[in-house]
């Protein structure tokens, strides 16, 4: 865990997903991330505690193959994220717009024009909204049939939704009513790799509400994937009938999901940075 | 919610009891702190995230009454504490310890000596000791007698235990079966004002483990009045027989208590700074 020096850092979240900001532009601050540095940092009491660290990073800079093909399609970002636990991950539908605007706050990008950012998920197309929300094309959902999930004793059938990630889409009477402190039971069958599970209710014609239990985090105040799997399961349910957008209201604030019944969803939500400044990581010696 | 500027910061914990530290030693730099710049810095997801802060600051530099009469009895220095929520608190066993580590290695104290630190509970006589860790003069436990507390539905008889809060310390026996993620329920007349929580098994002689659920915090890491508190309750069943210290494991680390029975109980345990930085504060413009 060395990372002794003083380096740049800001905290930013997207619906109460949140995250450590590390910019490192030409890769020469922090170069490849130490996942203990990363776990030490995210723990949300021996460190500073958020759900992932954005390094920012031009894609030139950084020699992981993701980004080198990422600028080969002409990304100019390359977006490092590792989750809180230190482990490398794809993509993060609410981190990606909090460093896009990162991105724009600091003046590197023209917020006019669709902005290109390299993910291990290959490269997102991002759009600055004329009303501060910034929007990112997502996966592809795919509605792959009916299962179930076991919460406190009661079994809710569910919709097997795919969208990079496997989600379990449950619809409830009452959020609130449901203890999603514990892990849910599932199918280990269809899932062999576990579940992510949203506990679903209509709020009106366009709109509903979720709960999320992440699969390694519990339960999240916010899942970019999981308004998007959503969003696919109530749309199939609505049918021929259903409309362009949805609202889905999570724990940490409301998103927005385009999606058109065949191609890649659609994500809008908020992003905000809280804090800016410099730090000494000087590391927890109990650890 | 204003403090705009630049300002220092650390990030320190005893036992995940975490902190944000706001050195400001002769006052001019925050002067008395804005509950909701400290509610908003303390916010897990929206803000830095701590469960409060400590404004680090010379006794005679506040106008608080608490510190008036803190230098009236020979403290130097005031912890000036405030909770996640932005309320005011009176005193935290593990915060004081961190609060005492920081003065230390800034080189503002001599810790051969014992430190006198003035909180809103009254002056606190803290030690540093030759293992690394800090002892601090707890309040004087008080044991009143047997209640309860109902969990999931099982009612277990608890021991009324008051140290300037209240406390129901319940022997169980599992802390792994018992499901704090939700408040128990207690005697409402016997705690009109709320309780916290303590859920023990022993160890070994004196040894034990314990689980908290805080009034207003829900389950937390380390409680420091709780440790006392379970060992007042531990130490009431073992009689004359009892040893002089207790070792109590916390879900953030291990603390020890030492009590005769009548007097202060003296709460030892580890402290860490692992963040030293600079910041400005930006807010969340969502909340």
């Amino acid at each position: 865990m060395s990372q002794p020096h003083r380096f740049r850092w800001l905290k930013g979240h997207g619906t109460h997903n949140d995250f450590v900001l590390l910019p490192d532009l030409d890769g020469s601050v922090h170069g490849a991330l130490d996942p203990a540095f990363v776990a030490a940092l995210c723990h949300r009491h021996a460190g500073l505690g958020a759900d992932g660290v954005l390094r920012v990073v031009r894609a030139d800079a950084v020699g992981d193959p993701y980004a080198v093909k990422a600028l080969d399609q002409g990304a100019v970002w390359f977006m490092d994220y590792l989750n809180a636990d230190g482990s490398v991950s794809q993509m993060c539908g609410n981190g990606i717009r909090v460093f896009a605007l990162h991105l724009a706050q600091e003046g590197l990008v023209d917020t006019d024009a669709p902005l290109a950012v390299g993910t291990r998920d290959g490269v997102k197309t991002l759009t600055y909204d004329h009303d501060g929300l910034i929007s990112v094309e997502m996966g592809v959902p795919t509605l792959l049939g009916e299962t179930y999930v076991d919460i406190a004793g009661h079994r809710w059938p569910a919709t097997h939704v795919d969208i990079g990630n496997p989600h379990a889409v449950a619809f409830v009477d009452d959020l609130d009513a449901a203890d999603l402190c514990r892990e849910p039971g599932y199918d280990h069958g269809v899932y062999p790799d576990g579940v992510n599970v949203e506990l679903v209710v209509r709020r009106g014609p366009g709109h509903v509400a979720m709960r999320v239990h992440e699969r390694g985090s519990g339960e999240t105040c916010s899942c970019g994937t999981g308004a998007c799997a959503v969003t696919a399961a109530v749309a199939a349910l609505d049918g021929t009938g259903r409309p362009p957008t949805y609202l889905v209201d999570v724990p940490g604030g409301q998103l927005r999901v385009a999606w058109d019944g065949r191609s890649a969803a659609v994500l809008t939500g908020p992003a905000e940075i809280v804090a800016d400044g410099e730090m000494t990581w000087l590391g927890d010696k109990s650890r």
